[in-house]
């Protein structure tokens, strides 16, 4: 099979077989077609598009391309949830625990934070000496023992996705929603889990600005999981404005602590319960989603998910009275508030640019060598369609160095705005599917 | 300005800018983007196409990266003609010393053939001595002196081209108008000529099977031209069937010889005329295409043209007593027919086909570092629409190795076809642009 001719089928729009597909992938992974032929054929791909038969193949040769994690003496089905990035996520840091509370064991293999988004890894390496670089043997060690665990991918999990990924960033070739999905499942199939929850974000600070894109992403990533044996469901979420009320690394820790405790912001709860409640239904500890919701809150209620989540903390060498004690997390040495400049209500919060905000302040990286300040951040004091008086704290700022703040406080000009009349209530969860 | 952003532009079917087209050629040039960056672009431009504008831009960008000649210090504005490659077209050793011989200069710039296409270079090397690769102070030595002449391409010339052609071969994007027309239209203009005639070939024996894409491509050439500062014109011409009576590099040589001796098929006798005509106008020898059709038919009926071709020949090295001692020329030591299997009119005789048997008898490379045998082809005996009885000669194989005749022979079964009734007459000339 001539890398030509495969490059040439995709090119004139036709659909590329199994063979073929496997004959890509394996070369991507030996080296075996040189990297032009790669990016032509990835062009191509961005072009003309994959089917769901195409891209469900594409994804299982990327599985293939590495180890897929054999968790079967573990009981039950292992389940796990994903998003696709947005500002103030910090629900896997509740629902992981909430979840392997209520039975059910969640591998997650997660990632760190680019551009305006989060990370899971960057919000837990907020906590002194929690470790997200455990071998395999320690991650079924630490399933084994608490249930759930928290960590990066390692390199032989999907290399043919580290591969792609990288000449994907340098070739325009990212904006791909077959993939994208591929990219995606991929790494999630190869934790060796059952059952998956995909949390598709939309809106200004998701990738997916479009509703209708983020819909053909999510039913993309419903078919991809079960076409490869994963029992699939995907939420499509709203992401205008951030989640909760803070942004930044150890800020978002505590937000998810208090959550944990009962005390969490409402959209932050609703969006933490109700994915892990699909959860704990996929993992089969639960027959109705309305079953599931129950034990999940009851997991909030009784502190057990709280006690899951310490154990984790402990489990990947962190300091788990930060539980309790959240002074034993880092914390910026000044803040500063960012005042409204009228009376009104908060009628936009762009969670895109309060993301560029924080990333600026050093909560994020631009690239991915670059190193962040876990301390720093932002606190929403008034949320969108709060009423705000004239010199009110809309955000504050938790920050280091001034000249960082700067750059932050300008981007954060074009993110706020207030009216007279209050904005529309936003929906949260917009569609679900599966 | 880098690599990704005009990836990315052109992905998504935006239009460059004269100074981004710039970046991409010289950085193709230098070597300073990678060849995975230069692919992918390749491959956007193949799918997302470039307007005429953006078509002339490259192919100025092409001329630039290398050394376009500078034939000013000779009289008169220089005409040349450019065909995208038929089987049997040996019309350049037939018109080039005709234009010269009335007063036009030549400057032509040509190339081996490749798969069923035979090469005007390949032609001239069946004649003894005659060497192709002048380097460009012989080149302009020979123009002053006889006032055409034919050689290879330098190193000099289109540089740019030259990289990007050999990255599209294992890329799969060859198959791309603009890029086509930017790659024949940089390395014409680059030979300093002020007229140019294209033969763009349409039908079974061509690379455009299509007439629309053809007209597309030629009118496409026609601006570039212009926009670059070039006379350009155009024909659409049939390539169903062979040009002619001979295919392969000697035979066409004679071929060609016979027509500036007058006795020459009707079919190359008129492209030639028709082509030479064009290019006589251009230069300014002539005003209306009536006269210089009759200065070309007297350049024939003089002599002038088969004067001024053996003058070329002994310019460029060759042996000039070919002109009239065929017996000098290479010549296969073995013949066969080719036989109808049943009387009645040809009415298929597939140029691709033919092209490919003269190719596998020895004639024509299937890769570039292949080595061809002059003296081999086919002579076609009953051309498309003619009469055969059963066993007769519609073709006869000048062949070397009979292993290579059964290959040819193979080919050809596919390529005749006899019915009862006479074909519809072929229009050679089907559309005339500028």
């Amino acid at each position: 099979m001539r890398a030509v001719d495969i490059i040439r089928k995709k090119r004139d729009g036709q659909t590329l077989g199994s063979e073929e597909i496997d004959a890509f992938v394996s070369a991507a992974t030996s080296g075996t077609w040189p990297d032009y032929q790669l990016s032509a054929l990835l062009m191509a791909i961005v072009l003309r598009g994959l089917s769901s038969e195409e891209t469900a193949q594409l994804t299982a040769a990327m599985v293939h391309s590495g180890r897929r994690l054999d968790l079967s003496d573990l009981p039950g089905t292992k389940v796990d949830k994903h998003s696709t990035g947005g500002v103030g996520d910090k629900t896997s840091l509740i629902l992981v625990p909430l979840v392997a509370a209520c039975g059910a064991v969640v591998p997650m293999v997660s990632g760190h934070g680019l551009a305006h988004t989060g990370g899971t890894l960057d919000r837990l390496e907020s906590i002194p000496g929690f470790r997200v670089d455990l071998s395999p043997s320690e991650f079924r060690q630490a399933l084994a023992k608490v249930g759930c665990a928290i960590s990066g991918q390692t390199s032989e999990i999907a290399p043919a996705d580290k591969k792609l990924y990288a000449l994907r960033d340098v070739t325009s070739t990212v904006d791909s929603i077959p993939l994208i999905c591929a990219s995606i499942m991929s790494k999630k199939i190869a934790e060796g889990i059952g059952g998956l929850v995909m949390d598709v974000k939309c809106g200004r600070g998701a990738f997916m600005k479009n509703r209708a894109e983020a819909l053909t992403l999510a039913e993309l990533i419903v078919a991809t999981g079960r076409a490869n044996g994963v029992r699939t469901e995907a939420l499509l979420t709203a992401m205008n404005t951030p989640l909760g009320q803070s942004v930044g690394n150890a800020l978002e820790v505590i937000e998810a602590l208090e959550t944990l405790k009962g005390r969490g912001p409402a959209d932050v709860e609703t969006l933490s319960v109700t994915l892990a409640a699909r959860m704990l239904r996929l993992s089969g500890q639960a027959s109705t989603h309305e079953e599931a919701e129950k034990l999940i809150r009851a997991a909030i209620s009784s502190g057990r998910g709280l006690e899951k989540l310490g154990r984790m903390i402990e489990e990947q060498g962190g300091d788990r009275r930060v539980v309790d004690d959240y002074s034993r997390l880092p914390s910026a040495p000044s803040r500063t508030i960012f005042p409204a400049e009228r009376s009104g209500y908060v009628s936009l919060l762009d969670a895109k640019l309060a993301g560029l905000a924080s990333t600026a302040l050093g909560a994020g990286r631009s690239r991915m060598e670059e190193a962040i300040d876990p301390s720093v951040g932002i606190v929403v004091r008034a949320k969108l369609g709060a009423f705000v008086r004239a010199g009110e704290a809309i955000l504050e700022l938790h920050y280091r160095d001034s000249s960082r703040l700067d750059t932050a406080v300008a981007l954060l000009r074009n993110a706020c705005r207030i009216d007279d009349a209050a904005p529309p209530q936003e929906t949260l969860i917009l569609e679900t599917l599966g």
